[in-house]
């Protein structure tokens, strides 16, 4: 099933044509009381569920940012699920926790990035920026934050932390969560290529510091979620330096272009980083879920979190208990699938693919510049084109045409391209990232919108 | 290979004989630059990774708290792999999102909770305790906790949680993160049969207050990780609705037993709660990871986390969007593999396999009961028995022999037990929850336990 599923995906529209509610109606209300033959149950897989998903494995999934669970990746976690470890401890788990290991440090010089840094894996980058900024909390000089908590001291100033414009929404969770206020995220303006602007974020700091704030960390994104522009890491590391801030990288998406060495230069000033996430379940074709945090210093992250009750107190010495670097205490053998796709692939065969999809990325764009009728509006330094339809007489018009003919598009089936808000405009936002995705799907997705844009016209 | 090792696993020793660093060293250093056959990469995984885990689906696998990933689980996680969806939003998965709430209501009903508990699945219980007790802190009225954090803020008192001294340790970690500081954690003493004193509880309350704390919280547990004594819930309870704390239940491994209604009554009280986790993936036969979340007011939760950046925009109105419920915005779909566990085995056959558990639990109580060098040291209400080698002059001596002892046994291979420690005293904690685990190797593991103290004596 899972082999014909991969083989057949394009014959669903990517969007399953489905009413909220309609799956659930397909649905008995209780659960049965006696056990039912797996023959019974996938059946009702193959008509209930497979068709009324939404298709991220589909090649003309082209919104968000696309993503694919590969085949390697796929028997990765059907072993892991088979394992069942939970590699909460060395000891109950020593492969897991050592393969784990490896392959962070494999990935970690496929990035290019020092020695210092150590990488475990979560499940999102959510978790990994939350316990990247938590850390930076621990970090913070004499306020003993694990222990003595944030409220009901006077003396602890307000904590602030720095993201651009264009930073992704888990850097607000993330701050929500641990109790420093959403009040105290400062979004630094970006420049006209989505880049957050120095000069602004400078003057934040300052300002915060006059007003009797406590500047604690900027997260800089290597690849934002509307346009993957790339914030000045360079820079905003000597920023960090200068002001003794801690630096988060966020390179959930565009982490993977950093193993094409030609790619790579876009990355200067991560190697100076706190810490960096990135996803290997977005562009680097393992499945969900599989987040990795590299830590520059791994002990702080460890002395935020470590805590060891009686009953998992172990023997051995020297080894890494991977519940010690965060909240979850379960977790998943999640480098098993990892290993799998970096071996089958190999790091050329990842480059290849990166590549390809970046080029197909630089043809859209030819494409569309040759169109007087739309336009290519941010940089396009990866696999993400943000364009936008020229209609309407006025912005709001243009907006409100673009988003019908966003809604026209996605409900043909064969492709779906997702929205974003650029400069306060709605934007058209394709992301390549599936690795069944050729020429002919771009080309097809492109033929979709400008029919569509033409029969809207008329 | 999923089938054969399923056969199999019995023939390893539970533990795999390999010291810290050797996994490490069968593994290059380096990513291999071409991509290798699938073929030499599963040759790589049968020799390297699947007799250097530790083996949770092993028959002999007796300790922490022993689980299984069943056949339809592992076919689920496969299919999910497949599919690869990211839930974050109904549209990114319609039969995700309305298998999730379909299925968390089959088990709602099975656990014999009212209506208006709504549930969702999160990765492990240290998140969803961390998310309950996030909405409990959310839940304060006039602080604005979300907006304006806990720093800098003279007029927020200390917020304060209260488990018992059995309690877990991702209770710990959920105040840490959450900002509120280990010390507003009061650990209040447990009774003979290690349940919180209620006593002890209203009086730690009433001294908060005097103090200008505020009570915010109580974590009761239903089967704690020790010894799995059930916290007295309906007193609790009361107590928590007469001094407006926000309840929340712990019966990550216990909830499991609350579908069978002769088990049901130890859980009285839980109606009650705010809040209760349950992971399926512990002693309901579902893959690691599997933690149900149950809210009485799911909109504190979804106040407390929602977030909807323009990117994530959507025109659906009335359906959930799982991102809102959480930190973590990638979201695995989880629902898949329990809903085929639970059809596969019918709720009458799920029934069936906790009893066989409890039951077998009992008898080796009575094996121990009969045996004058061990004693039982706690009450054993469902499948963990917690019991001693009497043995040694002194307390202490005691200790090191059951350590010993302990050591010996999982030494040998076909069995793996753990440890705890209760009332200051070593303490041996076995557990059965693996479906392969039978009658014999119950008898055997006993076998084991007993002729290794004999050797030892001599």
């Amino acid at each position: 099933m899972v082999a014909d599923y991969l083989q057949d995906v394009g014959k669903y529209p990517v969007l399953p044509k489905v009413q909220p509610g309609e799956v659930a109606s397909m649905l008995p209300g209780m659960a049965p009381r006696q056990g039912e033959s797996l023959d019974r149950i996938l059946d009702d897989y193959a008509r209930i569920i497979e068709p009324n998903v939404t298709h991220w494995n589909h090649p003309g999934f082209l919104g968000y940012f696309s993503i694919t669970g590969s085949g390697p990746g796929i028997l990765g976690e059907a072993l892991s699920a088979a394992l069942n470890v939970n590699a909460m401890l060395w000891r109950t788990s020593p492969a897991a926790t050592e393969l784990e290991e490896r392959v962070c440090d494999w990935l970690r010089q496929m990035l290019g990035l020092p020695e210092i840094f150590r990488g475990h894996i979560n499940d999102t980058a959510s978790v990994s920026t939350m316990l990247a900024l938590a850390a930076a909390r621990h970090a913070q000089p004499d306020l003993d934050i694990r222990e003595l908590g944030l409220a009901g001291r006077p003396e602890i100033p307000e904590l602030v932390v720095y993201i651009s414009d264009q930073a992704h929404s888990s850097c607000d969770k993330a701050v929500m969560t641990l109790g420093l206020g959403l009040r105290q995220v400062r979004r630094i303006v970006s420049d006209e290529q989505f880049r957050m602007r120095l000069d602004s974020l400078a003057e934040a700091v300052e300002a915060d510091r006059r007003a009797g704030r406590r500047p604690m960390a900027v997260v800089a994104t290597a690849g934002t979620t509307s346009t993957t522009s790339v914030d000045p890491m360079d820079r905003i590391a000597e920023l960090c330096q200068r002001e003794g801030l801690w630096l988060h990288v966020d390179a959930a998406y565009a982490g993977s272009a950093a193993i094409c060495p030609e790619l790579r230069g876009q990355f200067s000033g991560w190697e100076r980083a706190d810490s960096i996430v990135f996803n290997p379940h977005k562009w680097l074709f393992t499945p969900i879920d599989c987040s990795v945090l590299l830590m520059r210093d791994v002990d702080t992250l460890k002395s935020a979190f470590s805590l060891v009750p009686d009953y998992l107190k172990t023997d051995e010495e020297g080894v890494t208990n991977l519940m010690d670097l965060g909240v979850q205490l379960g977790r998943r053998f999640r480098s098993l699938k990892l290993w799998m796709v970096i071996r089958a692939f190999g790091v050329e065969g990842l480059q290849d693919r990166i590549r390809e999809h970046c080029r197909m990325a630089r043809d859209l764009v030819s494409l569309i510049d040759q169109d007087p009728d739309f336009a290519v509006v941010a940089p396009v330094p990866f696999s993400v084109v943000c364009f936008r339809w020229i209609a309407g007489d006025s912005p709001e018009q243009q907006d409100s045409l673009n988003e019908v003919l966003l809604n026209e598009v996605n409900a043909q089936g064969p492709v779906f391209v997702t929205s974003t808000v650029l400069k306060g405009r709605y934007t058209l936002h394709l992301a390549i990232g599936n690795l069944k995705t050729t020429e002919q799907h771009i080309q097809e997705a492109w033929q979709i919108v400008r029919t569509t844009a033409d029969r809207l016209s008329t």
